[in-house]
């Protein structure tokens, strides 16, 4: 069934996968694991029979079950990108919202909160590691890209370079997600743009 | 034993303790279990055995271990209270932050993120209700009324009332200090009221 998948691959075998592709079937497999039966009784043993392998092909890619979720939750939230020139701030800002709002809720990112609220502190920090690099820093590189842009553009006020600015979008995505359980509409998204960033930023 | 303890009412001895008296014991019993052992660990027993009395006098008051720690957390607390006016929406807000530090600096706020952090999905819904009563409500409400303040003094555009405003503080708080572990120093603070909030609410 997983193999399928990767029919285009030269073999069709589970034990004749290529490394690339077997990886794939693993991070998948965990990824499935997370989602059944959570991130405690998740199992080296229960996610290599998900991807129809052995467990020493498990182990020798990550030495331990932390690393083999973080990178699983990793590989399964898409990359926010580049924000192309929409012709306003305005629009700019908005387009990063609903990226950034894709991410949140990707199969990797509902995983991540899951594991988040059930792993214990140690492994916390290893996960909040996943969502640095995958959420948090490329969303505050990207505003600050976004607010430069409006500056040089004329519509956003030059000293609005404030440290604490390029958090304002990412604090509120997250505080009114998990605190005020908001789904964040694009109705929700327009008022935060209007209401607050285009206020914040304007000349 | 349990009832010996406490079931006269007027005198010295521990066993004697009227019913404030040691529902306080009972209640910071539960607190210190929190900060020592955590959620997982903590029983019932082990709170009656702090507080010097049984476990009966902790069911008659609690029905379960976790109706016991949310009333613990909730008194363990403080108030925000009001804020006086200090003469400008900069130091209304200012002021505002620091009194929200306090409550989440506060020994409950501080053990009650260890339990959120510790404790499954349902319980966590009935402790973010604990969050949502002593912090997020009064911090809305109190926010609402200091822009209304700012609205009649005049530092205060008389629009900034769409319904995300009043949310940017508790965010920025809330995310700074759980994602990036930011300790809200004083001078934080005034980058917050200063680089965000003044700009966001100028007239």
């Amino acid at each position: 069934m997983v193999d399928s998948r990767w029919s285009s691959a030269s073999s069709v075998s589970p034990g004749r996968r290529r490394g690339p592709e077997l990886e794939r079937a693993i991070l998948d497999a965990a990824l499935e694991q997370l989602g059944t039966v959570g991130w405690h009784a998740l199992t080296m043993e229960g996610v290599a029979a998900g991807a129809q392998t052995g467990k020493a092909a498990l182990y020798r890619r990550w030495p331990s079950k932390a690393d083999l979720v973080a990178e699983a939750l990793r590989t399964a939230m898409p990359q926010i990108g580049d924000i192309p020139d929409c012709g306003s701030v305005r629009e700019d800002l908005r387009l990063l919202c609903v990226r950034t709002r894709e991410v949140m809720y990707s199969r990797g990112g509902q995983a991540l909160w899951s594991v988040l609220h059930e792993c214990d502190h140690a492994h916390a920090e290893r996960f909040h590691e996943v969502i640095s690099s995958r959420l948090q820093e490329p969303v505050r590189r990207l505003i600050g890209e976004l607010l430069m842009r409006g500056i040089r553009r004329g519509d956003v006020r030059p000293d609005a370079t404030g440290p604490l600015v390029v958090d304002v979008i990412p604090a509120m995505l997250m505080y009114r997600s998990k605190v005020c359980g908001s789904e964040w509409e694009d109705a929700e998204i327009a008022e935060l743009i209007d209401g607050v960033m285009v206020p914040l930023l304007r000349v």
